[in-house]
């Protein structure tokens, strides 16, 4: 039975304060995902701004409603940009989200990621590998693949959360989610995610701007998951590859709506 | 009674025009919206050059059709190559149109747009928050968002067009461009260019491009926005959300005709 | 009867394994087409990983599978990065392809292209124009169009291929491949390839991932063409314009077969 689920109403709850709210969503993300997060954040009904030079990004982070910060291709004016953000962010109690993308051995990133992590992000979003080594517990990927399981990385993802104080994500068939104490799984979601260069990225963004509609950030990250992972679903229902799927994405992030968390959450 | 409408013909010139002639235009533009800009201008049968590097920028503005200078994550490169791509057009007459994305209280790119403003762009496109704040009459608005309506803007519009000696073009609901003398009202369009990112910026792009196509640039200007926003209305009608509706404004802006401008504009 | 056509074989071959070994393509591209090519790399089956910062593309190209070498916005912090990934690519012997977008008279461009070829790229793609602008026997066209023919830069591109040692790969109508000795020419394909940006760009991402594949690199170059534009005829038939055929594209990719490829390539 459905309505016996943990959490169905306050991702219902969120993603309706999300619309009415729209909450602005600063992204300090990668070249490769920039437009998609956008209208990902556009089509969930947040407001998304890209700002991510020296001498903005941190005013612009104590204002904004959330803030994502992604390692998918830190120029080094966007390194100098992130420091800046994360401290407006913590000058503006803004709530913050990290994506460690492809850490582990890359020189640049990893130590950045490291050092972020200690300035204790609201969520800390990545796959397995990721999460793994931002733990301290591993070596990481090849690029932004990830050659762990989810499962394996619940030990890494209990204890990055108990360093940060945060939420730690988890991201794969089943996606994981944690403060370090409880332990949610989310079974929803389609592999054509896998398929689309930004499905995992743009969920980072969706997070941030669900921090802001729920002071519960468990709660949120929750529903942001669970949002973004049904209209996966209703996304692939109606595609024929990953071209279709990537535009039938945006529609369904527009389009979800009660009844389909309803129906579709598998939350436990 | 369509034909009576001002501005008719001159559109349907422009339009033909454009597509005969395959303006080239250099577009020094934002990360996100790069691609859709990019994408626009190949759809109605310009040529794309995001030419936006310090060395570069310069010598092909002197020998570009038209010029963007969009302000939407001026970076520390972009910043310098906008200085030079403006004097190079300048030495070459290359018509140019400034965006100033997000201005008002964002302190790199807000005195940025203020001396691009003293350069005297042909056209200036922005919504009515930031066609004020560059006008010098308000404080703009958060991000990309107007939070003034466009008929609030007309004085700042006309003053503004009245100090570059071009126009001024305030997207909204209803459209309002100005040369300072003259006022002109484009009513088509449709709210799902607000849903994606980039349907404002990529305009700009238009316009450059039907100012190589025109030389009175306030009817230059109309035709861009009257063609744009057919565009937008036909890929409304067969649109399900935002990812389709962006997919199928592309195709709109390739197929739009004589007939579709003279049945539909709502130019005043 | 299409069998006796030569590299058939060798092409179903080639897609095939690019599907079951995934290989790691490391992109040193331009902002406008990024997300398009790493799109189209996961569409194949392929890994896509946009790493062009300084301190990492020199270590990742040393165990990538392939690179890409793009120079349509070549940034400050990109043209380093490139130097340093090719060193990398020379240490660990990974492939690589070079593609000197719009080279020929921009000033920054254009040397670096002649500084890469001397290092002698697996493969060159590039347009008619870039190709003998590259050979140092004309001087390029204007922004990405070819002003002359893919005929008229045979002598060129057999001169560049037995200068690099490499294969050179002329992009066109019918597209003409050579390793300086052979020719072969391949006829399939469709103009709307020409209507999206990043058409040409993310095929030569395409020929990094085939280059992993086969160690012929005569034979990997002309089975990623052929797949690409057999994929681009799939997508134009269901295609109502740019934007549906970019997005038809992409499924096209994930979807071609080796019938597609028996039942229509056109090599010689």
């Amino acid at each position: 039975m459905r309505t016996s689920e943990p959490f169905i109403d306050s991702t219902i709850d969120a993603l309706n304060r999300v619309r009415q709210t729209s909450p602005l969503v600063q992204c300090i993300t990668n070249s490769v995902v920039v437009n998609f997060t956008a209208n990902a954040l556009l089509a969930i009904g947040a407001a998304p701004a890209m700002v991510d030079i020296v001498g903005e990004a941190g005013p612009f982070a104590t204002v904004a409603s959330g803030l994502l910060i992604n390692l998918g291709t830190p120029t080094p004016e966007q390194r100098v940009a992130i420091i800046e953000a994360q401290a407006g962010a913590a000058a503006g109690a803004t709530p913050w989200v990290l994506d460690p993308v492809a850490i582990g051995s890359l020189p640049v990133r990893t130590p950045l990621a490291h050092r972020l992590r200690e300035l204790r992000p609201s969520v800390v979003r990545g796959n397995a590998s990721e999460i793994i080594a931002l733990s301290g517990t591993g070596v990481g990927g090849r690029g932004v693949d990830a050659l762990d399981s989810v499962e394996t990385a619940l030990p890494a993802a209990r204890s990055l959360a108990e360093s940060t104080g945060g939420i730690v994500a988890v991201s794969g068939a089943v996606d994981l989610l944690t403060d370090g104490i409880r332990v949610v799984r989310i079974a929803t979601g389609d592999p054509m995610l896998t398929r689309i260069t930004g499905g995992g990225c743009a969920l980072g963004a969706v997070m941030a701007a669900f921090l802001a509609a729920d002071d519960d950030h468990l709660a949120a990250t929750v529903a942001a998951v669970t949002v973004y992972t049904i209209a996966a679903e209703l996304a692939a229902a109606q595609s024929a590859g990953p071209g279709t799927f990537g535009v039938a994405f945006l529609d369904a992030l527009a389009a979800i709506d009660d009844e389909h968390i309803a129906a579709r959450a598998r939350i436990s």
